[in-house]
């Protein structure tokens, strides 16, 4: 079977990067949308024109140039967006449906994949304020892709390893303390954590995969199903060290928000919730710190919020996969995935 | 000669991040401060995590925690700074004054390179607003260090290549046009052009260099001395191609300055600018069109006083090396530095 040829759109961000690189590496004629908002960032011009050395192709385009985006699909067979919808970075998911527009108008595309790749936000309907912004935004997304019957996969990777492994999935946190850890409620529930360039790899094999079309992929890969708890004891023992533990109920956690959505608006970060919520359980008779109560600001909260639903409410592992979807270990065994073991190692 | 032990300041900078690799690649043994103000940064943080997979040392440390800093400096020999001081990035060079405080206190260092790396600061007396303050405030920092007698070596890398050679010494540009290019007057005047992984080896080179204690060291790779005309016309012979060619004459881009400098602020780029005249060459008899009288951003304003004295005035090539200074590609022949040419093909 001949390899469909990619176009990226997003290629020099976090996980846009990743996707250039593993689309390269299996073999794709692999575009990448030159947006002229880069403007003078030089190290993004600069890693586009690295992977223009590595074999991809840049195309000009612009999200407010229509024909130019139609110009690029044109080019190739798959489209992948990895827009950014994170809003510690940036918020674009909505910017989408004008990616849809051109793909209906040109006309060719066999595959979509949209930004993603993170929670199912089918299965968010009742996620919280803020936060649900995301999923809201990823939903109407899927509605316009689905009304034009334009063929997609929707990768659902669960929690990035860089962010969630990294802070011993403490949010405000990505690298881990040898001293002490938050512990989200109990941190005992299950949640599931891919390195990126997994992610990356994962997603580039579904695209020419009559499994996954029209499909759901989760990223479950069995290792990495693991509480917060367990990934604190793989931490521990590569430390060879216990950590102090503390734990933020979910009610602090949620007070914490309401305090924003009465205007508490504030600029402080998660890490002060957390060394705050320590503040609080190591001095038990002291005042409840101002961190926790004062309000975060609106991207932070989002992010909390996500990591409300994963941590304290198990929304990853908490549902069994069903005739709509398939799981991405399963159908790509030869994929040697990272595991937390070995990707915690890194921080030694 | 045993090889100096480094600490890079900066180390996830445009020009940190290559004096890192070139560190590591020269046998030095290297540290790069960790600084907390990265945050949540995750790519800057990830570039730490590589850089210490390749064999480099991260050490934590603040500029506002005057202890973490002269611990970390007594970890080595040599100190190399490279904290940004380009307005479009930041402008952080008196933060420097703080690190010499660390190094006076530490009182080992054999070798403190401040960040330079541009134009020669002692020569810029006569600069003009905004523009000047990059200059200033670098001479500041270098009497702090004089005054101190912290031995150390001041280099002059003269023009980026990645900005210069990109844009075609077009200031709000670092990718070549196939089609016009707008000469800075009548674009005669030699600038020097030095590849930023070639800037990081010729630094590295100098820390344990007798002959460049106490000096600056000029980057003059004699192929690279070349003027904006001169720039172009390699680019055209590479796309075949002559470009169209109009000019902005000094006075108007002066005047352009002045706008901002009456009050004029406005959220124009540098890239309007040159569009703008290159609208005014074409159309003579049209209005001159707002964008070069409405006045620049300051980062841009500064950024465009440097050009000024590069391109206009030929700041870089209008003096003989003195006896206070010596000149990188004569002491290490043995690199072969990337030819303007050379570096131009990636454009391709």
């Amino acid at each position: 079977m001949e390899k469909s040829k990619v176009l990226i759109i997003g290629g020099t961000g976090y996980l846009g990067k990743r996707l250039v690189k593993a689309s390269l590496a299996e073999g794709h004629e692999t575009y990448i949308l030159h947006r002229a908002e880069i403007g003078v960032d030089i190290d993004k011009v600069q890693m586009l024109l690295s992977f223009k050395e590595q074999g991809a192709h840049l195309v000009s385009g612009s999200f407010t140039d229509h024909q130019s985006l139609v110009k690029a699909i044109k080019l190739v067979d798959v489209v992948i967006c990895a827009i950014s919808g994170v809003h510690i970075r940036s918020h674009q998911i909505l910017l989408q449906l004008k990616l849809i527009d051109a793909i209906k108008d040109a006309g060719n595309v066999k595959r979509f994949l949209p930004s993603e790749f993170g929670t199912d936000p089918a299965r968010m309907e009742n996620a919280l304020e803020p936060g649900r912004v995301t999923f809201d935004d990823k939903m109407i997304v899927r509605k316009a892709i689905e009304d034009a019957q334009i063929p997609f996969t929707y990768i659902s990777a669960n929690c990035f390893a860089g962010y969630f492994l990294g802070g011993l999935c403490q949010p405000g946190k990505i690298l881990p303390s040898r001293d002490s850890v938050v512990l989200l409620g109990d941190g005992n529930k299950k949640a599931i954590y891919v390195e990126e360039d997994d992610i990356a790899m994962y997603t580039i094999k579904t695209i020419d995969d009559p499994r996954t079309l029209n499909k759901t992929v989760y990223l479950r890969p069995p290792k990495n199903i693991l509480s917060q708890r367990e990934v604190v004891e793989i931490w521990e023992k590569l430390i060879g060290k216990e950590l102090q533990k503390s734990s933020i109920p979910k009610e602090q956690l949620l007070a914490s928000l309401k305090g924003h959505q009465l205007g508490g608006l504030g600029s402080r970060s998660l890490t002060a919730l957390t060394t705050g919520a320590v503040a609080l359980v190591t001095s038990a008779n002291g005042p409840i710190t101002e961190a926790v109560n004062s309000g975060l600001e609106y991207a932070e909260q989002v992010g909390l919020i996500h990591y409300y639903h994963v941590c304290y409410e198990g929304c990853l592992t908490d549902f069994e996969i069903g005739n709509d979807a398939v799981e991405a270990s399963e159908l790509y065994p030869e994929i040697k995935y990272t595991t937390v073991e070995g990707y915690m190692k890194r921080y030694l």
